[in-house]
C-alpha cells in the first residue's frame, strides 16, 4: 500500500511538471519565447538567469489583462455612477457633461473634453472615504455588465494572461499590475480575479486626506490628482512602489512604451506587447485607436526584437469561459 | 539507519517549534503580548484571527528598528556627503549651512533651520540618477561609522526587533517599513539588514524624472519633495502603497501616532510603542526630545491599552553583537 502511494505521488509530480503551463496559447514562437525565457531565468546556469529577489514581472491592465473597448471600463463605471447618483442631482438634467451621460449621448460626453471628464471623475471618484469608494466599486463589479458583450466585466479578462501570471508565480516571480487606471478601482477586485494582492497594484491616484469622522480615523478622497501612472509615469511608479526594475513587462499600447524601455535596460529581461488583431473574438485596433493606441511602441518593439503577441494567431481562447479554437 | 534519520528529523522539528522565538526579550507582559497576539491571529478559532491575506505588519524605522541619536542617521549621511563633495565646491567654505557642516558646528547647522536643511538635502540627495544615489548610499553604509558608538550604522539595529520581524514572517505576516526617512536611502540596505525587500519599504520621497542619458533611460532625482511619510502622511502612505490597513504597527514617536490610530480601527490588531528608557545601553528620551519626541502617542497608547516596550526592562540585549543581560 505504501509503495503504491509513493508511486502515485511521484506520478502526480511527473504529470504536473510535464503539463502545459499555457494551455490557451497556440504553439508557436510567442508561446516558446515566454516558456523558454522562464526556464532560463530560473536556471542559474543559463545566461538569462535572474536571482529570486529580482523576479519582478509587471503587467499593464487595460488591453493587456482585460478588454478596453468600447472604452476603458473604469470610465464605464463612472458613467454608471452618474446615472445612479442622478436622483440626488436634479441639476444634472441640464448641466453638461452630466446631461449627455444621462441621455447616453457618448459623442457629447467625448465632446466635453478633458474638463468634462474631470467633472465626471470628481463626482464619481472623490468626496467619499476610501472604504465607501471600495464598497461602491465592489458592488458595481459584481453587478454591472459590459454594454456589448453583455457579461460581467471580470469575465472579459484574458485567459492566456491568467495562465502567464500563474506560470510566473509558480516560478517565483512577483506579479504586479502597473496601470494608467485608478489604483483604488483596481485593488478591489484584482486579488480575486488575477491573484494579485492590493500591495502589488500600482496605478493612477488622487490625493487622500486623513481625518476623524464619528470618532474614527478615515481617509477621504479629494478631487485632486496625485499621480498619473502612464507613459513616463510608469517607470516612475515602478521606482516609487517597487524600488527595482522589473525583468518582465507586458503592455499593449504606447502608454506602456517607457515601462518596456525601462525593463529593456538589462539583457536578462522579457518585453511583450499584446497586439489586438482579433475583431471576431475581441477587438482589432492599433495605430489609429483613441483607446489603447499602439503605434510607436509597435515600431520600437519590432525594431528591438521584443515579443509581439498576435491575439488572433497566438491565443487559442480569449476569455475564461469562451470555447477554444473558435 | 533510516529510522535514526527519521527520529532525528522529528526531533529537530520539535525543538524548533518549542524554541523561544524572541530570545533577546526578557520574560514579562510585553513579550507575552506579542507572542500571544501572533498565536491567536494565526489560529482561526481565536477571536483575534487574521486571514493570511490581511497579515500586514508595519514598522517605523528610526528609533523603532535602529537608533536615531544624536540625530537621524540619514542626516548624518548627508553631512558626511557634504564633506566628501566639498572639494568640488570651494564656495562652501564661506556659505551657510555648508560652512557649519565643514566645521562640525552642529549648533550652527541646526540654527540654519528648515531652509538650511533643505539646501543640504538638495545637494546630497538630488541631481543624480537613482542608480548613482543608490551606489553612494551603499558605499556609505558599508564604510561610515556612528560618531558615538564608533561602529557601522547597521550594527545599531535592534536585535529584539529583528527577532519580532522574523517571528512574524514565519507566521505568514508581510513586514513593511513605514518611515519618515527617505525611501531610496532605506531600500539600499533594508533587505540585507532587516530581510525587508525594496517593494516593502514605504518612506518619504522626492520627485524623479524619466529621461534618456547616453542612449539609456534613467530616472533623475529632482530637488522637489514628492511625499512626506510622517504623522498623517503614514496612513496615507500605507493606503497608497499597500492598499489595506495593517493589523500590527510598531512605532516610537508622535510621528507614528496616526499610523497606530489607523491600525487601531479594528479589534484584531496589535499596536506597540518602543519607549527609549535605557541611557546606559542605548539612549533615554521621550517627551522633550527634538529627535523622536514621544509625548501624545505615549499618553494615547497608555489610555487605549496599546503595548509599550520599556527598552531597559524588556530587552535583554539591544544590538545584535552586544552582550545580553548587561
Amino acid at each position: 500500500m505504501r509503495h503504491i502511494l509513493v508511486f502515485f505521488f511521484l506520478f502526480c509530480i511527473n504529470v504536473t511538471s510535464a503539463a502545459d503551463p499555457l494551455p490557451s496559447w497556440n504553439a508557436g514562437p510567442v508561446k516558446d519565447a515566454i516558456i523558454n525565457y522562464v526556464k532560463c531565468a530560473t536556471n542559474d546556469g543559463c545566461p538569462l538567469y535572474v536571482p529570486p529577489r529580482e523576479r519582478i514581472a509587471v503587467f499593464d491592465n487595460d488591453g493587456t489583462l482585460w478588454s478596453e473597448q468600447p472604452s476603458y471600463f473604469q470610465l464605464l463605471f463612472a458613467l454608471d455612477r452618474i446615472k445612479t447618483l442622478a436622483d440626488q442631482h436634479p441639476e444634472w438634467k441640464t448641466e453638461q457633461p452630466f446631461k449627455a451621460v444621462l441621455e447616453n449621448d457618448l459623442k457629447a460626453v467625448a465632446a466635453s473634453g478633458k474638463a468634462g471628464l474631470l467633472k465626471i471623475m470628481a463626482v464619481t471618484h472623490s468626496g467619499m472615504t476610501t472604504d465607501e469608494f471600495a464598497d461602491t466599486v465592489r458592488n458595481w463589479i459584481k453587478t454591472a455588465r459590459h454594454p456589448e458583450k453583455k457579461v460581467h466585466y471580470t469575465k472579459l479578462v484574458y485567459q492566456p494572461m491568467l495562465e502567464v501570471m500563474n506560470f510566473l508565480r509558480a516560478n517565483g516571480f512577483k506579479t504586479y499590475i502597473v496601470s494608467g487606471g485608478g489604483v483604488d478601482f483596481l485593488r478591489v477586485w484584482a486579488e480575486d480575479v488575477y491573484g494579485i494582492p492590493p500591495e502589488q497594484v500600482i496605478g493612477s491616484s488622487i490625493k487622500v486626506k486623513f481625518e476623524e469622522r464619528d470618532g474614527k480615523p478615515v481617509l477621504v478622497r479629494l478631487a485632486e490628482i496625485d499621480f498619473i501612472d502612464d507613459k513616463e509615469g510608469k517607470p516612475v511608479g515602478i521606482h516609487r512602489f517597487i524600488g527595482r526594475a522589473p525583468v518582465i513587462a507586458f503592455g499593449n499600447s504606447d502608454g506602456d512604451l517607457e515601462m518596456l524601455q525601462w525593463t529593456d535596460r538589462r539583457d536578462n529581461t522579457l518585453k511583450v506587447i499584446v497586439h489586438h488583431t482579433d475583431a471576431q473574438r475581441e477587438y482589432a485596433y492599433d495605430r489609429n485607436s483613441h483607446i489603447g493606441r499602439l503605434d510607436k511602441a509597435l515600431d520600437e518593439g519590432q525594431e528591438k526584437g521584443w515579443t509581439v503577441i498576435d491575439m488572433q494567431r497566438d491565443w487559442k481562447r480569449i476569455y475564461p469561459n469562451s470555447a477554444s479554437d473558435d
